[in-house]
């Protein structure tokens, strides 16, 4: 029995597309952190009496304990943790200058750094992250504690050094060539750190903190290297507005980063929340996916993203948590969160804007794989991709969730009514066990 | 040592009003369930050394723990639980008939009443709830139960037999006379309990439910017995629409209950999420008070309630979990999702709706206790009134709030910022200890 050889039996559930959950009962083999094999309950039983899983450890689930593929967060920022449900009494620009970049400016200490990094990445992974997209800070050296810490604990992600090169009042910015020059000697080390989880990516903050210079060359390195590149656009009404005060020549937000060369099908577009027709049209004939977030939309009024409406102009859209912006760091609020700026959209007149619970389950699992094009890897249970995936306790002991015996009317069949009652109730008590590539990160006790 | 005499020393944060939050360390004394005494941390040391407090069991908290006053949910259904996270697919009328009917119609089983009720009570006990004001189901007995179960666990509640005597598909409603004599009958054996902490509410469901006859007869009973009355006003549109047909002589939703003598200043309305001008004049004048469902009113498609308008307009306005319906039923969550709505609406152009999470805090707190006309007993510290009250220890064992040693730039003083961040981002494992008029209900082991 080989401890990189797990079967898992019992009820698997995934979104293969926005429109199809999949729930079935039966077994799923991993070899070497990839999925080798998925068939059904009956299947289990004839090949288990032909000793075909003897080299297997097996974990038998019960009927209240189910499999579902790891979250995604398609963004969020480290180094701000230590602000998460703090300050969010101001708008986006006055809430950088006054709580976020005299907090980031502190990572230059490679101590600081690897103890906040180190905390943030095991919160993610008890949380049922495995795939998390981070912006780090301006700091080259601080911003390799983020991904030193992402290996330690493994977790799978996208790391991304921030580039700023216009002035602010803390000072927190550097010079064109110097910022260039450190990308790339990030993305070297990042590399040379030859860990298949890890990834650099390339990061101009947004336009407010970087000219045309910094993002074409970050473009360029982005080329280069064949590194995704992630930014933030059209997040505040105010922000929207400086933006093209700055680049006058520009005739919308999207532009300034189209004429930079930054939109891509590698470039991934935080929060998107108001963007013209033209420009979702750009981003879309450009394959650029949105990081919804809507727990900062809210907190620092930026305002409702309609991602219905993206959706169904073609755009990839995933989850974000945008700590901490976003006062909290898990999926699972972002999920209802989703769910609820979706719902209100609808009651200001926004027709079917209203995302169900198993839409946003898939925003959160593979929409988010799609957001990160990790697709092809991870984000739903197919024979080929590589096994990240959450053990779900339903009735975890002291958990939020309380155990009915004589319930209602069924409302659903029971394996989707357990999805259900975890995705509107549950949180990290329920995630029992956490697999990244295979390997078990968390593990509680079930019963 | 008496363990009826308990002297809490540390940090105290209660809301005197929607504006005046009030944060000291020193110590309070609470004997026989009442708070007798409260001074600064000087006082406490002059005191201790006079033996002042020789016959009081001390609590001394840590720098990281605080206490404050116990949650009151002005609104939600017992019975309705086991469908909690379930069937949030519909709206209000067609939700009731597919799902809430047919589960609450089962509780004329009081076997099944009991046990359901007994895990309801303790969740909102462990969530911090100290007073719930509860509809239960149209069954004298079932609903006796749940009296039953807040006495055994020692909550403060207010208890409701529901009343319906129109028809429905369920066949879930009773003829007017029998249904006056039961409620009559269930206040009596309420109050023959004889216990301080449970109350008695009359509770006819909603004028989709009752007509005129049944509504003033149970406004006599409630006169007779000085007895608060609860119910819901405008919920949803389509609910609006239809109890406007079947009550053709009344200009508003408001006037259907006026009519029927039920608004008063022992009146709880949940919901009134679409209220006219002219009916919240009428709610204001009459001193009825409501019970805001967040959560709910979201999930079922109802709408987003104008808080901020209601406050303005002299409304007493509580929070409530209104379960099923709402999809969680913890206070906290239910303060976060009044701050969600509240800042949808400004960001929709409700100018200054955005409700801050001090104006959440004191809504939870002593909102909730004016909504159900208990503010002279509980909702916040003062001498004299009965303690009710919760011990916060924010950076709980493995619970949902990670402590920073390196915090970022003071946002707040330490105090608040703790209390921030609860409120944010905590949860019932940071409620460490739950008293309800002196009685320790919950207690977690601390640090
Ligand atoms: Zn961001
Ligand atoms: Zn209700």
């Amino acid at each position: 029995m080989s401890e990189n050889n797990l079967l898992f039996v019992g009820t698997f559930a995934s979104a293969k597309s926005l429109n199809d959950l999949s729930i079935f009962g039966g077994y799923l083999a991993v070899e070497n952190g990839k999925i080798t094999r998925i068939g059904s309950a009956k299947d289990y039983e004839a090949e288990q009496k032909t000793g075909a899983f003897a080299n297997f450890k097996i974990i038998q689930l019960n009927e209240d304990q189910f499999v579902i593929p790891g979250f995604v967060d398609c963004h969020t920022h480290a180094p701000q943790f230590p602000n998460i449900g703090l300050g969010l009494d101001r708008p986006l620009l006055e809430w950088l200058a006054k709580y976020t970049f005299p907090l980031e400016s502190r990572y230059g200490d490679t101590n600081f750094a690897a103890k906040v990094y180190d905390t943030v990445v095991k919160r993610l992974l008890n949380n049922g992250t495995t795939t998390t997209c981070y912006f780090g800070s301006l700091h080259l050296n601080g911003t390799l504690e983020l991904a030193k810490s992402v290996a330690k604990h493994h977790q799978r992600a996208l790391v991304g050094k921030v580039s700023m090169n216009l002035k602010n009042e803390a000072g927190y910015y550097n010079e064109t060539a110097k910022e260039l020059a450190e990308v790339e000697t990030f993305i070297k080390n990042v590399l040379d750190m030859k860990n298949d989880l890890v990834q650099p990516v390339i990061t101009p903050r947004f336009a407010v903190s970087c000219d045309k210079e910094l993002m074409s060359g970050l473009a360029d390195i982005s080329d280069a290297y064949n590194c995704l590149i992630q930014s933030h656009i059209s997040e505040n009404q105010s922000e929207v507005e400086y933006v093209l005060q700055i680049f006058p020549q520009c005739k919308n937000y999207a532009d300034i980063y189209d004429n930079s060369r930054i939109l891509n099908n590698r470039c991934i577009m935080a929060h998107a929340i108001h963007l013209s027709d033209e420009e979702i049209k750009t981003l879309a004939e450009k394959g650029v996916s949105v990081a919804h977030c809507p727990a900062s939309n809210t907190r620092l009024k930026s305002g409702l993203c309609p991602v219905r409406k993206y959706i169904n102009n073609k755009l990839i859209v995933g989850l974000g948590t945008d700590v901490s912006g976003g006062d909290g760091s898990s999926i699972l609020e972002a999920m209802r969160r989703t769910m609820d700026v979706s719902m209100h959209l609808e009651l200001q007149g926004h027709e079917k804007a209203s995302l169900s619970w198993t839409e946003a389950f898939y925003l959160a699992t593979l929409g988010g794989a799609k957001a990160l094009r990790l697709e092809e890897k991870i984000g739903s249970f197919e024979v080929g991709k590589e096994f990240d995936a959450l053990v779900i306790d339903t009735y975890a002991q002291d958990g939020p969730i309380d155990k009915y015996e004589h319930s209602s009317a069924a409302i659903e069949d029971r394996a989707t009514s357990l999805l259900e009652k975890f995705i509107y109730l549950g949180d990290d008590r329920n995630i029992a066990q956490v697999y990244v590539n295979g390997r078990k990160v968390k593990n509680i006790t079930m019963k």
